[in-house]
């Protein structure tokens, strides 16, 4: 039964048709070994692709892709699509800079349709392409591969609601593990137990107007292929229930009860990976130093709830769930849901913690605005994973947040630049009962303390403010060791300089203004999008005021931000001391040109 | 049985209670005539208020509010509750500034929870709002009402996911009036239809954990106190489905197969509403004149599709349906949906065109940003009612859009400022194959014409650029009327001023950049919260640039705008030619203080 290279041979879902039933097996467990020997190394979603590898090969060897269009929700599930889909060689690259896509990639291939990772779209995607296809008479099938997780998303819901009162031929192929990053909460999930037992006395797809077929053993090859057949026959909008094991096949996985390996690190050894290495132990990650603290605070204070979509663990929520059950609500992928359930908590009395990635708070901007804003709820958010993240790519740095939270009126926005000042800010904002606040703070560890000189109202500075000083460095969060490393750099130059961070970054603090107004040269650091963050509101307020004062934002651009290492990132897109240092030693030259040249240098 | 004064006489729902069942029928007739009499004279929402007589009669006798929350979805369904809680000595001044919001509103009453108004939230409020009542121990109950169209909202389905699976006594009302603003569609439509008529074979509500009781007569009054009080009475999360009328007991509103009369207009004369008077005869309306337009252009192109969440009338996709039955897509109250239906649209070849109100696109900024954006699918989204739009208020107020897209990699934003120049871009705007492309446009009339000078790249001179001009003023959209005024009058004061109509206002053309350089004070116009719109770019970027010009932007702070005429809030804002022409001469002054003193009049 052993074919060392069958894999290897696989270089379209042709050569995966064409294989006789009996070598499926073999061919699966070479995708497994493979799958957990890459990302072993390069890191990345391994419960989910080990739980859809017969999935994979039974889809390709029934339908016709890329003529007929195969989407995955939550792309990250589509590693075996990429390994039969000739992409298998370059597997060894996965997300990195350059390399494979940890979702699916337009560029890479004309097998990948949809290349974002947002839960819960592809019902929606498949809705569109589906009535392009029809309207077009193109007659091509559109397969969409979802999880019972994002099914608890809303636009999931609304697609529901299109495709079951429609009659073109969409397949939902419904992975069924149980569980999206947490076990899936929520009214659906029971009802998807009952429809796996046998037990549901009716089928709310069914009455929704789809065809059903299932539950399916999602780990037989015969019964798999028996399900997709039929499906693919049918000419209305068809569910397949396929029951599946995430982290199937590789027991370190099966046996990790907290998210079957929902992702993984790379592995300090690149032999194996075991649950204990997936976290550096380091003792000051942003999220473990958030999740202390609020258990912290939640001892003292019983009104404080946490509220997380699907994300217990991720966000740091384990220690506050364990000791206060009872004041953990987790809602399922339903980012919506949590902001506006959050309203309703605050409204009876208590002041909720939303803590979410800052990439998924975009789903529900409308309910900050309108729902806690408008109506100046106490809601704190905490938003983890902010700026730059790394090697998951466009769809997950989170550099919009503070663009879009800046418009909604009376939110406080704060940025704390170490673990110190995050259980600071974190009891600060718990203690504003006036409207929302707002945590961000990147991914990964929290930089070694940077210690205040001076604290004047709300601002921090870093540095003495030295009456001589012509250049004002103003940092935000974690920028602040960029912001202590330029001026120490500086310094021995001999250019005075003075480091600022305004710990609350947004509204501005009028003694941040004086600050901006008493230097020359201003250069602000910021890990978001440069157009609608602090240095836009610094360099408007400066040309607002007539100020003197030159404001030179430093941030990302107005861009989607590839894969890469973050540090990396952070340097390439100039938030790194050597562009600091030149940016102030250019800026006495490019003032030149219109204005005065000031005398940056001392003396 | 006439019984004159009933309706006067209840302040509270406690007077409510101790009414004789046989006086309700009589004080159902008075308020019908009451919310026909003051709706014809203030406009508002008519239908769903006549629709719900019975039924808010009957919660208020059946529960104890406000120790029991009663949360309205969509709010403008609360006038018979505003009513019977105290205000209806008030009602007159419905929707005016200084007088009774058109939603709930919870300065206005302790029986008002939650006060804006966009669909589909009551149900996630009254999650949070029952788990924060467990979690307190306050034993009070939590009522939801909430439309069948604002079922098919994804977060509706959020909160069903969340509530279903609970054992906290929440009742949720669905009046089933079979429409939102247009019939309601879908899969659940269909199935709520078969529940009304027996027909159905199971039961979603019931699937996902509820207890059910109807369906019920919602004009019945008998029927509606026997389903409450068994509902009240329930320990766990049940629905009451409630079948009503929308426009009940007003034959114009019954027969008004359109909508009825889901929202009217102040009538020409105060003494009747028929369905002719409800729009304004002028032939220039925005929505009409984008609605002609596009009907036209897909006379001309195939591949043009529109996309709307519910609004077909009141978007101005009238005509185009009318005409291409098959590319038109109502996905129903279902904004996420609609832009990632739109992207997979898109996909298949065809350019879609999603029109909106702005106030509504806040709901899919992460569809935008992702699922169309990341993959810079040629999609246009149409967005009337943009800035301030009058008597809804602070939640219809559409002033968050530009400063929302423009952190949208790759988009780009137009604003046209009249007639001519919307059936202008919006061509432009459909050729436009690489990314999505916006239009934004206020509530009402557009101007007259204004005709166009000299063009510049993409930018309209209004006026000549002559060398001696100091002043530009640059207008976004129908602001140019206010900008040509004040120029006119800045011109008769000897004060030289060039107008511009950037036409496309994101991204900023190097053309208006060389307009902002050539000109010592450039105040900028807009209808847009100011953080995040043209003003900022431009002084931002003038800033950034070193140029000596300074650039004051005009527009909306970042506060909830409150309810208004249109005309008047843009003046209270200082959106007018009184404060334009004073912001010029005053200009000179102020940059005096810092600056040299420019010579902004002539000679």
């Amino acid at each position: 039964m052993t074919a060392p290279g069958l894999l290897e041979h696989i270089t379209s879902p042709g050569d995966l048709k064409v294989l006789p039933d009996s070598a499926l097996p073999e061919l699966a467990a070479q995708i497994r070994r493979r799958l957990i020997d890459v990302v072993s190394r390069t890191g990345g979603h391994l419960g989910p692709n080990l739980g859809v590898v017969e999935l994979t090969i039974a889809l390709h060897r029934t339908f016709d892709a890329p003529h007929d269009a195969i989407i995955w929700d939550t792309g990250h599930q589509s590693y075996v699509h990429k390994m039969l889909t000739g992409r298998d060689g370059r597997l060894g690259q996965l997300r990195t800079a350059g390399g494979l896509s940890g979702y699916p990639c337009r560029t890479e291939s004309d097998y990948d349709i949809v290349e974002n990772s947002h839960a819960s779209t592809a019902l929606s995607y498949a809705d569109g392409l589906s009535r392009g296809f029809q309207l077009t008479g193109r007659g091509r099938r559109v397969v969409a591969v979802v999880g019972d997780g994002a099914l608890t998303g809303g636009m999931a819901w609304e697609a529901l609601n299109n495709l079951g009162a429609s009659d073109r031929p969409v397949v939902i192929v419904l992975n069924d593990n149980g569980r999206s990053y947490d076990p899936t909460v929520g009214a659906l999930s029971r009802h998807l137990r009952q429809l796996r037992e046998g037990a549901a006395c009716s089928n709310v797809l069914v009455s929704l107007g789809f065809g059903y077929i299932g539950p399916i053993d999602g780990h037989d090859f015969k019964a798999l292929h028996r399900a997709f057949g039929r499906a693919r026959d049918q000419d209305g909008p068809v569910v397949v229930h396929v029951v599946t094991r995430k982290g199937k096949g590789y027991p370190p996985a099966e046996q990790d009860e907290a998210d079957r390996m929902h992702s993984v690190s790379p592995a300090r050894t690149p032999t194996a990976v075991v649950p204990g290495d997936r976290k550096p132990a380091r003792s000051e990650a942003w999220t473990k130093v958030f999740g202390g603290e609020l258990a912290a605070v939640g001892e003292e204070r019983s009104d404080i709830v946490a509220v997380t979509a699907a994300m217990r663990l991720p966000t740091g929520l384990g220690p506050f769930g364990e000791r206060f059950p009872h004041r953990i609500i987790d809602v399922g992928i339903a980012e919506q849901h949590a902001v506006t359930c959050a309203a309703g908590l605050a409204t009876s009395g208590l002041h909720p913690v939303v803590a979410i990635y800052s990439t998924f708070l975009g789903r529900a901007f409308d309910q900050v605005l309108m729902d806690v804003g408008l109506h100046r709820l106490p809601v704190t958010f905490v938003l983890d994973r902010s700026g730059v993240t790394g090697p998951d790519g466009p769809s997950h740095h989170g550099i919009w947040d503070v663009s879009l939270l800046r418009g909604v009126p009376g939110i406080r926005i704060a940025a704390p630049r170490d673990a110190i000042r995050l259980r600071e800010l974190l009891r600060e904002a718990l203690a504003h009962e006036d409207g929302p606040t707002v945590l961000r703070y990147p991914k990964g560890d929290a930089p070694l303390p940077v210690g205040v000189h001076t604290r004047v109202g709300p601002v921090d500075l870093l540095t003495a403010h030295r009456p001589d000083a012509q250049v004002l460095l103003v940092s935000s969060g974690a920028l602040a060791t960029v912001a202590v490393e330029s001026a120490d750099r500086l310094a021995s130059m001999g250019v005075s300089v003075t480091v600022a961070d305004p710990r609350w970054i947004h509204p501005v603090a009028p003694e941040l203004m004086s600050l901006v107004a008493d230097h020359r040269v201003v250069i602000t650091l910021e890990d978001n999008a440069i157009g609608g963050g602090l240095g836009a509101a610094l360099s408007m307020a400066a040309h607002l005021e007539g100020l003197s004062s030159r404001v030179i934002p430093l941030g990302l651009p107005v861009e989607f931000v590839p894969v890469g290492e973050r540090a990396t990132l952070l340097s390439d897109y100039g938030l790194d001391a050597d562009h600091v240092v030149d940016t102030v030693l250019a800026a006495r030259w490019r003032r030149g040109s219109k204005h005065a040249a000031p005398t940056l240098v001392g003396s």
